[in-house]
């Protein structure tokens, strides 16, 4: 199957507006092709009770769409009363992501909130929202740092995420929304600016995949995250 | 008092941008100074039980603030399962002021959705969201009416709101957050391009008004919402 | 259009029986034509989070229609599992209302707690309840201060509340429920006994309404709060 | 232990006013001492899912008590966005008491909604919510084969309910909250006009308690059921 | 009626496994015929607020069935998002009757949950889950007390519960499901093993029942209960 | 790091008991060492909206803890209100693991609820409940193709799970509770009897891991899944 517009393994145009909110500790709003998500950062004085008196930070995500974010309207999840399973299993990999490269020991009893807020959605929208966080994080830990609130600078690497797909018999790098849903195999990758992993999920959409095939997904999606690494560097500079 | 920046009978600096989002059928993102809403319109072929086999349409409007609108991070209401008075408030008052010059036997037995989601909040949330949603409103039924499932253009006239307030015991035209917390008195008018009155609230938060401030407050609101309706007209022509 | 049984510009019968709780603090049950509202005041040692330690007290009104109020049967809301919107709007606007001749400095961190229970609806639930209520919030006050809890009276003045609507072409004062649901204008006027405004909220369910009809109809709920003032210092005497 | 007020076999004085509220298809103000509950019938034209298509009827109960009807104010279970498990428990037992003595199968696939609202309770709200709504059901049936929408009478025969406990060594009929509060064992009995057992429910609050005493306990209410059960005969006459 | 399989004053089969969990304090599985409840108590060191700083400690009982413990998959609470009212009476029932024998006195502030999940479902299920929780509730404090963390062994007594039921014209002991959902009349006894009366539960599902019928009910639930708390005693042996 | 008891590339003792339960079509207890789960599959005749009138059935999962499973007790989903994250998460997976080996087209518009309740946690919850739901779907589709309710069998691959752990520098098999507490990476894998993945899920808790590390984890998952497929197929036999 041949691509429309971009080549198999190539990104979409990615573009991050640092600081869109005044009043978040850090924000960046990323543009995936037509996925947009605004992403914020803000410090907590407080911590969830399991770490109450550990001197440990804490860090955790919550995400959510814009009901016009799709072409069909979704409803909120405030007025049905619950937050579902798909946002549930989202804003877990996005905390998880994010702790793996923030030392959480070095900022005391303090939660960091990351906000993802999906303005409009063409698929990506998960790994548009940590590569986008990333930015948001680091931002709201300078001004931490400038303003004595933090000694030391806790994020240890970058990190950043995209998805690979197999529709028909090619493999897509970072899909969007119509090539998703005719995806047979659907992978997420998280990844560090050293090239290690942080999260994987494939799961078969259609029928299950060879290990041969998930190697191969693999490496394009380490040639995309080499990419996404590459924007970031380019906006943040040196981590500290 | 002497107001800083503006004067005491002055609107704040407004920016509708149109279409700004791709998935709704009308959208349009209103800046009045720092308030940032994001509002959209789109119709949807099924009516609320009360209007089943009535032949009539209906409109609704829901409307959200971003955990990072504001200084301090606000809980979603999504996680805290419940929709608060607050929203209940706003969002009725949205939707009762753009019913009001909407023809709702023209288009069948359809809702409009109207979505006000404040991405920055600087004071003014609620009258900027129904500023905002005449535009997405107007645009979409234009779009209805191209693509033929709308006959009959069914908005009858601009509407628009602002706030008043005595603040001191000086009235200023469209508080911002910091002058709306101070604010003795607290008033907010929609009304027509025609100059009628949509709705009108008036709060004593401190002390009770004598008829003749609400006169003075009146007038001046009045002169802001002929400037929102010249906004409004300048970038939508005459309505039809 | 000519009003069956009473004048255009007279109240519904009003009979207010003070004392219907023994429990309550204050208590009072209001009844404006077939319209029945349960009323009661009671005060609690605590407030809410943003009070604490702020030395000030705080009031708060709960809101609720009893099932077989209104002809139709309406489901409760402890069965639905949420309060409504409309009912939100209704109890923040008797909280404001009272707030707004109470002096919240001087009775300690305490939260008056009003309770108004729709015991039979027939228009103008909102206003009985504010009218009702004022009744069992000064008997709570004279019972704390005769027992010592509260040392200085802190309701300032008298309030009242009264709708007034347009119903075709004529203007009627304290709308029952037949009036209600055909008025083109729809206004709820909070004044005090000294004829000052605490709120007021008006509503054009069908066309916008003028402002020389507007001053039309607050003319005519000043002689209606007039009248529901000298009732209420009928039955509280002078205020202390 | 000596009993104030009145004989240990003594039920409180009783009062029922009939056609309490307009709205309800039957309606009484039931009156035990200082417990007042408000009960309505009321009938609508539908059936619960299991009884779709069966051709019969169904009668279900819904119980709650007003913030004020205690000493301490109790809050909304619509605030609390839940029904609590002792409501449950009561509002089952009203249902199946009522459903005992009616005839499910001749009204239709209707369904009878029984609604008390306790308005002050001083112990034995349960046992008036069944006493009072009997007579709201009476009332309701008549009114409805009045008018032709049922053919035949459903009440098959009176109901009414009645508390008796163990007060330190006392066995005491109808218990008020004091009682109640102090008992060892606390007993309702649900019993028909002729005198057979509808519902029986006891409960060793202390001391589990022996069959004799239970006997006795089963004797006094038997009394006490008699006497309601002429006060209903008084008020509704022949059941027809 | 004949009963199919055994005597109408048998009981069924009868089968507990002690320990069936490793993490509870106390667990017990038990099987009445095809009925099987899994039961654990567990010693928690907080007490409900009411009985805070009061020195005493508490009982409290949770029940649910399993989606797939009836013939007809039922939906899980947790989906449903509210617990039943069929649910809170069990459980409330289950607390009550083991709080009658258990001193709540002497263990400090501390609460004993008991939980029962059914895993399957044949009649009797809150009548075994007394029965079976009574064996957990007795190991979890034989090993609090080896363990020093209780003095004194706070059980008074065996506690056992049993249904029974007229089906047709016949007294049936111990009811499953078929016979129970045919029933006339359904009793439920929770008695000592002294032979009083700690909770009785009788309902009326057709035709209410004569107190001669009443007495014959519970004699063979006497009967029933003997067998029940020979087979505890044979289990636990004296209680200490 | 040394392992106790097995060897690091061992899965635990596995035990599988078919027809636990008389009521769900399906059922099994699966053990792999002290973590037992309750599986069970039934099939019902409807479902989703999204799937109405396409002709297609569908595979859907829940999964629960009983409060005991865990040393510490959790509390119940249904008294919480709400469904956790972490269970979404589970469900999700389990039932898109199914779904990859079942013909969703062949067996008409119904829908097969897997239940996984997990009776006892020591780790692998998740793994197991596929494992060990997937016997329980087999017996499910063997029981309808008897009973001639499906026509051909839609089970096309056997599917087990198994997870797989970094713990200190030691690659470990089938994590218990203590293992999995303190790993550095934890991997699930889900895979077929021909050996393809459906689903692999990584984490890194602690520090990212690289490709070769992941590579090794593979290895020893396959042969784990290898281990428990021989198991399932010892079980079953052929599939049909």
């Amino acid at each position: 199957m041949k691509r429309a517009g971009r080549k198999w393994d190539e990104i979409r145009e990615v573009k991050i507006t640092r600081d869109f909110l005044q009043n978040a500790t850090g924000s960046a709003l990323i543009e995936m092709g037509k996925t947009r998500v605004l992403c914020t950062a803000t410090l907590e004085n407080r911590v969830p009770g399991f770490l109450k008196d550990s001197g440990k930070g804490w860090l955790t995500a919550e995400y959510a769409m814009l009901p016009m974010s799709t072409p069909d309207r979704i409803s909120r999840e405030s007025v049905r009363g619950r937050v579902g399973g798909r946002t549930h299993e989202i804003q877990r990999l996005i905390g998880r992501s994010l702790r793996a490269v923030t030392n959480l020991d070095i900022f005391g009893e303090r939660t960091v909130y990351i906000d993802c807020d999906v303005i409009q959605a063409d698929g990506g929208t998960r790994t548009a929202s940590i590569t986008g966080s990333f930015i948001a994080l680091v931002d709201a830990f300078r001004k931490m740092k400038n303003e004595g609130i933090v000694d030391v600078f806790p994020i240890r690497d970058y990190v950043a995420a995209i998805s690979v797909g197999l529709v028909g018999d090619s493999i897509f790098l970072d899909l969007d929304y119509a090539e998703d849903s005719g995806a047979e195999v659907d992978m997420n990758f998280v990844m560090t600016g050293g090239g290690d992993m942080v999260e994987i999920q494939g799961t078969a959409e259609g029928t299950p995949f060879s290990r041969d095939l998930m190697n191969q997904m693999l490496d394009v999606a380490t040639k995309g995250i080499g990419d996404l690494t590459s924007k970031q560097m380019e906006i943040l500079g040196e981590l500290s």
